[in-house]
């Protein structure tokens, strides 16, 4: 079945609870939440409610019903930030973000009068909390930072910055795509107002699932309309949660899914997962800078990093190194930008892009060692 | 396993190859499509591209890569609202609209400066195609219809309103929420330009699946930015389709679900479902009649209508009605609004509601004889 190693894009395989998970709510409860008051649908019910619970304790969020649950990290994020922003703010935001951050607030800036600073950040794509805190003024609404960025791996000291922006008064978002499930994170002690994040990388639920964690006091407008199966007579959006962010019909198997992928992380517990990703990623790091001609990026293997390493080879094009790898080893890498250009910038490879790997929880040592062996004979045809 | 007539909700059960297609899409391919270029992303490509197409097959569209998937038709119509409608434009709807179109307009009168007019109809729920032209001024620039109530099943003349739309040079976006999978609708033979469908109702598919099919020929601006693997160092939303609308990781496990409902439904026959159905509200509606308490709303017996029959028993609530047969006799319907108040102010029950069934193609028979046997009791207890 070959090795796969894009697990920044997905991860995979998931625990084989998840698809089992998802099989069996579609044939044995199939029905909708939030709208009929039948015995199934209370089961579809709570099964949505203990999917926010579960998410809720995860990152020690405080009101599961502000648990949002969306397409993807990206609906969630767009949510957030068109529902915050407004003409005139000021947003802070790092050197690394994915497109989604990146081209929204471009998109604001373009059309809404909104106003971006990027906080600078060293080669490894670390950003010291001080320089966020020097950006800050009367206008800043709004600091939102990627927890890792999805090139490099480097973490963002969010913790600091959390404690920075509750001391400013400005509302403080972490993108956690590349961290959620196998990072520690708090809301209340690293001061996050809203965690952004997707069920189906490191959370190792199914693709559908995403959303957002918001804090019990935080509140902003609705970017959709619709359906919410209350107060149906009520011409705008309702103003309760998690109704007012939610509307339609939500992905109930996805979301069955997700809740048993968050009962697996919680069994195995999120140190496990962590160190067991970091063991992996060091291991692949060491290995990988014995090749003469590859150059990688980002933090060593000494440091705390998300599961990604990104890298190129001398005399070689990133998409010709995942080409050979697919073709000739059966291993699956991601080659070009990774919707972050923002990152290639800061490395000088925003003309190449990187061949990048993204190390699961289902990975080995093995797998490793058989990407090395690869890499090893593909670098002496460059 | 109980009588489930909850089908204008969701469909359920559907075709047992549905589910098993998502799940062996977890378990044997999961990876993310539009990404990674490695054989097994050509694969999640390939079913993302073969659905768009079977979808664009069903409603006769005529460039699939303007199939858009979306995450529910509500998000599906938001996009579509959002990104045609501007300040000062006229826009022509029913007088039976779901509340995601009504507070979607509704939200731009009151935000953006938008005006609506609403098209009367008869107590039946249908509307006359000459209203909708009467209502037209040189700033209308839409005309969104159901194309049934998802209250009175009541089917609009979508062919001769599109006719108008075409003649006078205005957009016509159909809701087909109530109706894809079940009724023939033709993009090219009714002049629509842009059809809202949900794959989880009559389209049998999962949950989380849902989009707009658009004519070749009508753009609009997206209302989320973010990354779509490729383009990457372009700071805005790219320009071609689907790309344009689509942004992060779709529901590919739910896409390869409806790709199979689709392939199920193409194998049935849209008129052999149709029929069906047809027959089996017919049915309902004829026994429903015989009750002496029971009021009937919506097109009778007689007419081609949507698989939904609302009604009330005299002195009795809407939701003791929904509550009694779960209780006691494990059948499912619905009961309250159904989010389209405006429906309910046409039949005149917007402070009671009503008890709905929604009839499925797995329905039988014997279940409708069983809810009618059901409700003789329970309206003698009214």
């Amino acid at each position: 079945m070959g090795i796969y190693l894009d697990n920044g894009a997905t991860s995979y395989p998931k625990p084989s609870q998840v698809a089992k998970a998802v099989f069996d709510f579609m044939v044995d409860i199939g029905v909708s939440s939030g709208r009929g008051g039948y015995k199934k649908a209370m089961v579809a019910d709570k099964i949505v409610y203990d999917t926010r619970k579960l998410i809720s304790k995860l990152f020690n969020q405080n009101d599961p019903k502000k648990v949002i649950f969306t397409l993807n990290v990206t609906e969630a994020i767009n949510m957030a930030l068109y529902g915050i922003l407004e003409e005139n703010d000021h947003v802070i935001t790092s050197s690394l973000e994915h497109n989604v951050v990146w081209r929204c607030l471009k998109t604001m800036e373009r059309d809404k009068g909104i106003t971006i600073s990027n906080a600078s950040c060293d080669k490894d794509g670390t950003t010291k909390a001080e320089d966020v805190e020097a950006l800050i003024n009367k206008n800043t609404k709004l600091i939102i930072f990627t927890h890792a960025s999805n090139v490099l791996g480097s973490i963002q000291p969010i913790a600091q910055i959390g404690e920075i922006a509750k001391r400013h008064n400005v509302l403080f978002l972490v993108d956690t795509a590349q961290t959620a499930g196998a990072f520690d994170i708090d809301m209340q002690r690293d001061n996050i107002d809203i965690i952004a994040f997707t069920g189906h990388k490191s959370l190792m639920g199914p693709m559908g699932t995403g959303g957002l964690a918001i804090r019990e006091s935080v509140d902003f407008n609705p970017i959709k309309q619709g359906g919410t199966g209350g107060d149906s007579a009520y011409p705008y959006q309702v103003d309760y949660y998690p109704n007012k962010l939610e509307v339609g019909t939500l992905n109930i198997s996805g979301i069955a899914g997700l809740k048993s992928a968050l009962e697996y992380i919680d069994n195995e517990g999120i140190k496990t997962i962590h160190n067991k990703e970091k063991e992996l990623r060091a291991y692949a790091y060491e290995l990988l800078k014995k090749i003469e001609k590859v150059k990688l990026y980002g933090p060593d293997e000494s440091k705390d990093s998300a599961m990604v390493i990104s890298f190129n080879i001398e005399g070689m094009r990133c998409e010709d190194i995942a080409y050979k790898l697919d073709k000739n080893y059966d291993i699956m890498i991601r080659a070009g930008l990774h919707c972050a250009p923002l990152a290639h910038e800061l490395i000088g490879t925003i003309k190449t892009g990187t061949a990048r790997i993204g190390i699961g929880y289902f990975n080995t040592k093995e797998d490793i060692d058989k990407l090395y062996e690869a890499l090893v004979e593909i670098s002496n045809e460059a």
